[in-house]
């Protein structure tokens, strides 16, 4: 995996930005439509994660397609089972490239394609959820969730840059530092943070108060992952998700929840990072452990289980 | 860390055999004698710190003299901070070498010189603390414990195999395997052993009852490196030593005892395995966790405390 470009001389993980940054908007280049839109996602990848969830959520699921990709990513990037029924390619490089042939950045997930326009709409994940979430408000199922209301979008707003930069960006920032004082910088930041929402969600079942908001969204991910990769890929060890009760509690009780439950593939999750990223394990070896019980208890929901711990299966 | 010659074609580790395996015995060519043994050790290394735990055990300190080694390891091996006052070397690898100019295997501590003779005797590690309780006996301490009692040493020896095949080496097998199959044979027996130890340990305070032998001495090294560095770093991940209530108060018994806590230093343990291991830890990177109390519900000693935590301090 090459991050040269996104490691600064201080050892530091410097994301890099998203290219491709138009909306899906009505009176736009790109209107909402249903059938006009594919997403590309990963299983394994936290920012795709998000907008899997929102889609589910919201019941967009006959609105906008979605394509899956293999967790395994090799030199060429991303690759497709059997090639994409959308657009034929084996490889999400060929959309990044061919909707810019000088692109030179990580092929990314999510990112949505217009299959109309024949292009690449979109690889700005923080993006791609909100507009799930609005542009796309005419389809939304009867009794979906409002997960980003507009009274509330200044706190959700503010909330989000919280988890981001001490969470789902500052996992990575701990797992890729190539200098101990860039860990121990950002692996403090994780567990502050993690000790800010522990204290806050003592009180409250979600984030926002009693109703679901793009905030549960945007955290769930990496606490899907945290005990399963992040606790020892990353070296985010100072305590687990298992150690804070009330984060433990709310991080299951969104497992109950069908939308977040059926996109959690731990099996996927952990073989991505540990097979893929060979910077921080070059054996590949993907570990047993740690056995969590992702269900403990949660009511029986009467529906198909997936696998609900974090090991790698027999 | 050049392990080239212990990884076999299918990714099985399998350590050297130990090249230095005379004896220090009455009537040998190394007799048992006050000041005529150094012993190098590290802090960091368990099969040496078993030899740190007997010497203190048996009050040997002022009949067998101690170099320990830096717990940083270079390309030139263990090296000994400011020169060793006995032999005046800077490298282990300078006594191995006078020793035997032919050597070629890795330069391991713990070792045992004779400065008499102006010669390495032994690297023979399971040997070392047997010849401490034996060979030396008649330097022992008053009142000092039956480590090896010969009624036992049938049993002592059987349950030694067990915790090497299974824990000491097991560990090592775990985290330096190349092939996932050579991971998931070596992890499993590593948690089969923990549990069949577990269950021993629920009705009865040491290994073989009530006193403390050679098997307790064997099995600690093992455990105080099992949260803070094998769990992680070798992979050792389906469960942590403190999700087992036995062997967790045991280890916690154990390490409330002078010779086991003064030779504990979880500082040099973590820096030693995470820095100089880059074929598993590539960016030397250590980490901060886990948090652990090591002086959970145990009675206060008096005696001044070492950190008793795993965490690699501030």
């Amino acid at each position: 995996m090459d991050l040269g470009r996104e490691i600064s001389e201080s050892g530091r993980f410097v994301r890099q930005p998203n290219r491709f940054t138009a909306r899906i908007e009505p009176d736009g280049q790109h209107p909402p439509e249903p059938g006009r839109y594919q997403l590309y996602a990963s299983y394994a990848c936290p920012w795709a994660h998000r907008s899997l969830i929102v889609r589910e959520l919201l019941g967009l699921q006959d609105v906008v397609g979605v394509t899956i990709v293999d967790p395994i990513r090799d030199e060429k990037g991303w690759r497709i089972p059997g090639g994409d029924p959308v657009t034929g390619v084996e490889y999400l490089s060929e959309l990044y490239l061919s909707s810019d042939p000088g692109y030179q950045g990580r092929y990314t997930v999510p990112c949505v394609w217009d299959v109309t326009a024949g292009r690449l709409v979109t690889n700005d994940y923080p993006q791609i959820t909100l507009t799930l979430e609005t542009a796309f408000a005419p389809w939304h199922a009867d009794g979906a969730p409002a997960l980003y209301p507009a009274a509330l979008r200044g706190e959700i707003d503010a909330l989000n840059e919280v988890i981001f930069n001490g969470l789902n960006d500052g996992v990575y920032r701990t797992g890729f530092a190539t200098s101990q004082a860039a860990y121990d910088e950002a692996v403090v930041r994780v567990f502050d943070t993690l000790d800010l929402l522990e204290e806050r969600l003592a009180g409250r079942p979600y984030l926002h108060g009693d109703a679901l908001t793009e905030s549960d969204v945007r955290l769930y991910p990496t606490l899907a992952r945290f005990d399963a990769v992040y606790h020892s890929h990353f070296k985010c060890s100072i305590r687990r998700l298992t150690d804070y009760p009330a984060l433990w509690a709310y991080a299951r009780r969104l497992y109950a929840t069908p939308a977040f439950r059926d996109t959690t593939d731990f099996d996927q999750i952990k073989r991505h990072y540990f097979v893929t990223q060979t910077n921080i394990n070059p054996s590949r070896i993907v570990p047993r452990g740690p056995e969590l019980d992702w269900t403990a208890g949660q009511p029986p929901s009467g529906r198909p289980e997936r696998p609900a711990d974090g090991t790698a299966g027999a």
